[in-house]
């Protein structure tokens, strides 16, 4: 491709609503102009990105034996009110009503219309395993769009659905799928995780993430370096706390701590670790008008993770934080030096795992500026009514695979593998005949890859303080030629157009920029854009034979022979 | 790719609502399944031709100098209100509101997002001229959708958007997409005519439909055998025909025809040529509570343009016919004996060219069971009020360009080049400086190609009773082996294998029909679905060293020595 018969449109800065520097450089680098909140359109640029993506995806997807269809991105509300989601789902499912006033939905997912398809096309056993997969419009009303393609409301997603006769068919089908996805990530060269999305009980749902590592990842993910171990945080269970509890050696003691509220002010001011002190949260839950107040009791340096809380017997059916009125009505003090100790009405403790066997720690008083230090339970409190796991693991903590330590790091979510079961085969009523005539439901799967995320995920991974830094997989060109007064010297017309012919003879996606722009903003696009491989020719160069080569993340060009520069360029491309 | 890892799904019947043969063929054959009114999943098989008619698309767009680039299907209504077309569209364009309640529609097309790219991206004349395209999903919510893709509500379109400085620019971009479009459907190996869709007048708007010819075509194409011209008939202007008017020879007469309301019956009874007589045609125009009541007069054998008549002084702000009260009080006579002579009351009279020229001629005599013969002009009433070119062409007129004589044929609308100028431009208030630093208004040019509807017209030209014959070029599979007996034969299986491999290893888009069904049923499928070339594998054959090929139009299979079929292919595959 030549600049001239391309379009490449750049931005010095990037609009002020633009947050996030993978929402800023695509909009600067021209792969994208906004339309509305949460819409864009894929500019030139942006759409040869998305392109690569979606050919690897589809190589890799037809390799593991699926079938490219299209399903509509109009589709009638009929099949979504048998799965009850155009009514469950929220106002995130845009909804239209077409000129006879009949409902219909733009798809976010397309569940319905695949299960629909399977049990019209799918008769007997004889046609199963089956994988369908499109590469398709998807729409999702977010109520707060933003940064740019990461969560937008319009985006192009490769969404696939397996079929299967058996739960053990439907789990070959998911691992055949995520088999699949690890070869797709691998290719698109980015740095990525595998992460378990529940639990890790064995025998439960299976499900995975492939989180792109990104220091600015909405996603904290727990892995273990020693062995394969990878969670979603909000998922990552902590390891439970080898027994027996300490034996209590010191006093209950209520001791001044004015002005420190929180477990770390304490630590500090008492002088002990952070992991004496514990912190107390006050939840509430609701059933018709009675209210029923829940202190959680966690360790000073750990968080609360709510998913895990909201499966408490108890707290599953909802919980609330509590309001200040319930919290003085039972602790007689504000929140800041709350504690288990001296309560005035009773309520519900659950402490977790971790807690339940400390000895002597500290606690706040339930008065203002007094915690109490060496509390112990049995001695000074009864045990809890009930215990749980219910933080968020930590950088260090045991694994649970019980191999390592674990580490965190964070992602963004571009790829999801769910054995999803008979949900949508039995609210739908899709089956099949098994060996003995008789009607079954389809287990199913379904794995999605965010196509449009993926490139903004990847700038998120791959940039600098000069632009983005494409792998060479999904960069827009892989290869610039920049030629310095192509407009004047012949000579450096001739080598242009030569090298560019060789690279293309080479199958070098190559574009060669002939726009007459002057070398530093020429270099300043090009390595805004992101393009991995630059070659720049000059006369002077030229002159004694040489061209300058720099890689997008070399700090300096390197001369190479003229001859030698198309073998350069090879060998520095990724395999 | 083989059968049994793609998916093969044909049925013996189409449902009964399928009316023409390409919507029959294409659920038959597994291309299309429907999900609503006018909206169809395209199956893995139907997809390959879509990506093929992309393909071909993509490429010569590319080569024509077009960028690609994609906009959103779900666009902000403001901008369609700057071109009022949020207004002024009916019913047909869908329109969503969304959580937010803000008004947004379901692109029928992107004039108006396309517009506002130009006038944020597009600055200066430098940057001219430049042809936006995109292949992408659009809506259209059709009072009736039928005929499958052939009038569906969901549809793939590829739509270009051309930007010039001035005119010239303009025409020379329109003019290279009409060149490109011509490539394109050369390549496609379909019959078609670039039809002019405009009355030819020179300086007139520059519009060209690209038709695919097929006897259930919905358009009907007037073209000269003999010269360049093609028209839609709707816009095809008659010759003025050559005067003088002939001499009066007969006396005006009032002649008994009793049940003879029609022309043709009139002729008929008289034993005259239908060309002798004349039809009368009642309409009526209103002002305000005002009406204005016209007869329109055309030779028998001739029918009504409503495209002219709107042409018509008087009538082009609109008309209807004429309400049988209207007429019994302008004609003291129910219609069907209709004519000028003996009004009741006054009325506007325009007649055809051709009927201006009449001597002689027959009309109805304003009485039920009588016509006039002998009629002539200024002897047995004024001259009309009106002369205009009000009919549709008929096979044997003359040509427009004087060349030759018209036939008429039939066509289905694929493609459309059309010069815009600076409609939308001027609406969105789009500029770019000229090289005098003056802002200027956009030339532009828009050009479309259903590229979904694009398969359907192929069928309705290329079938037989067995099902679907396709071009090469966009064939779901080029060549199809067809193995007897392969899992009992292992020779069979062998050379199917080897044979497979040679045709991929030779580019050619092949599958392998490894699903074990008998040659019967084998057969019956692969020519329901079309494919163009089959090879069939026996024992029998092998046995003597030779394999069966037959062309999908081959009204039997030709024995090949198995060493020379991939070039006995070849050489039967179009260039």
């Amino acid at each position: 491709m030549k600049a001239s018969q391309f379009f490449v449109s750049t931005l010095k800065e990037a609009p002020a609503d633009a947050e996030i520097i993978s929402h800023q450089l695509m909009l600067r680098a021209g792969l994208i102009r906004k339309l509305g909140a949460g819409i864009y359109s894929y500019m030139p640029m942006g759409l040869r990105v998305i392109r690569k993506v979606e050919r690897i995806v589809r190589e890799e997807m037809n390799r593991a034996g699926a079938v490219e269809l299209t399903m509509p991105v109009v589709q009638p509300a009929e099949l979504w009110q048998e799965t009850q989601r155009f009514d469950k789902m929220g106002p995130e499912l845009l909804r239209i009503r077409d000129r006879h006033g009949r409902d219909f939905v733009v798809q976010p997912t397309s569940e319905e219309v695949i299960t629909d398809i399977a049990r019209q096309e799918l008769h007997s056993y004889k046609q199963l395993p089956r994988n369908f997969y499109q590469i398709q419009t998807k729409f999702r009303d977010e109520r707060r769009p933003r940064f740019g393609l990461m969560r937008g409301r319009e985006f192009i997603m490769k969404d696939a659905y397996s079929f299967d006769r058996d739960q053990a068919g439907a789990k070959a089908s998911y691992q055949a799928m995520a088999q699949a996805y690890r070869r797709i990530f691998d290719r698109f060269g980015l740095s990525y995780r595998a992460v378990a999305a529940d639990s890790g009980a064995i025998g439960g749902d299976l499900s995975e993430e492939f989180q792109v590592l990104a220091a600015t990842g909405e996603d904290a993910i727990a892995y273990c370096p020693q062995s394969d171990y990878a969670a979603n945080r909000e998922k990552a269970a902590a390891l439970a706390p080898a027994g027996p509890r300490g034996a209590a050696t010191q006093a209950l003691t209520r001791t001044a701590t004015p002005g420190s509220s929180t477990c770390a002010a304490v630590a500090e001011l008492l002088g002990v670790p952070l992991q004496t002190t514990v912190k107390s949260l006050v939840l509430a839950t609701d059933e018709g008008s009675k209210s029923q107040v829940w202190l959680l009791l966690l360790r000073g340096d750990h968080e609360m993770n709510e998913i895990k809380v909201a499966k408490v017997p108890g707290l599953d059916a909802g919980f609330r934080f509590a309001t200040r009125d319930e919290i003085e009505d039972h602790f007689g003090c504000p929140p800041g030096y709350l504690g288990p100790i001296g309560l005035k009405k009773p309520l519900r403790i659950v402490a977790d795992r971790e807690v339940a066997l400390m000895a002597d720690w500290i606690c706040g008083a339930n008065a203002p500026d007094f915690h109490v230090t060496g509390v112990n339970w049995g001695r000074d409190l009864p045990e809890p009514d009930a215990v749980a796991d219910l933080r968020n693991v930590l950088s260090g903590d045991r694994s649970p695979d019980g191999k390592g330590l674990l580490a965190i790091e964070r992602g963004i979510e571009v790829g999801h593998v769910f054995y999803l079961g008979t949900k949508y085969s039995q609210a739908m009523n899709a089956t099949f005949l098994d060996e003995n005539g008789k009607p079954r439901l389809f287990e199913m799967g379904c794995y999605g890859i965010g196509v449009t995320r993926l490139p903004a995920a990847a700038i998120e991974q791959n940039h600098d303080a000069r632009g983005i830094i494409w792998p060479d997989a999904i960069a827009p060109f892989t290869a610039v030629i920049c030629p310095i007064g192509m407009d004047r010297s012949a000579a450096v017309q001739a080598a242009a157009e030569k090298l560019y012919a060789d690279f293309l003879a080479a199958g070098v996606d190559v574009l060669l920029d002939d726009r007459g722009e002057r070398p530093g903003a020429m270099f300043a696009d090009w390595e805004l854009i992101g393009v991995p491989h630059r070659v720049v020719i000059s006369e002077r160069g030229l002159g004694e034979g040489q061209l300058e080569y720099q890689h997008r993340r070399d700090p300096a060009a390197t001369r190479v022979a003229c001859a030698d520069v198309l073998a350069h360029v090879k060998g520095r491309m990724a395999v």
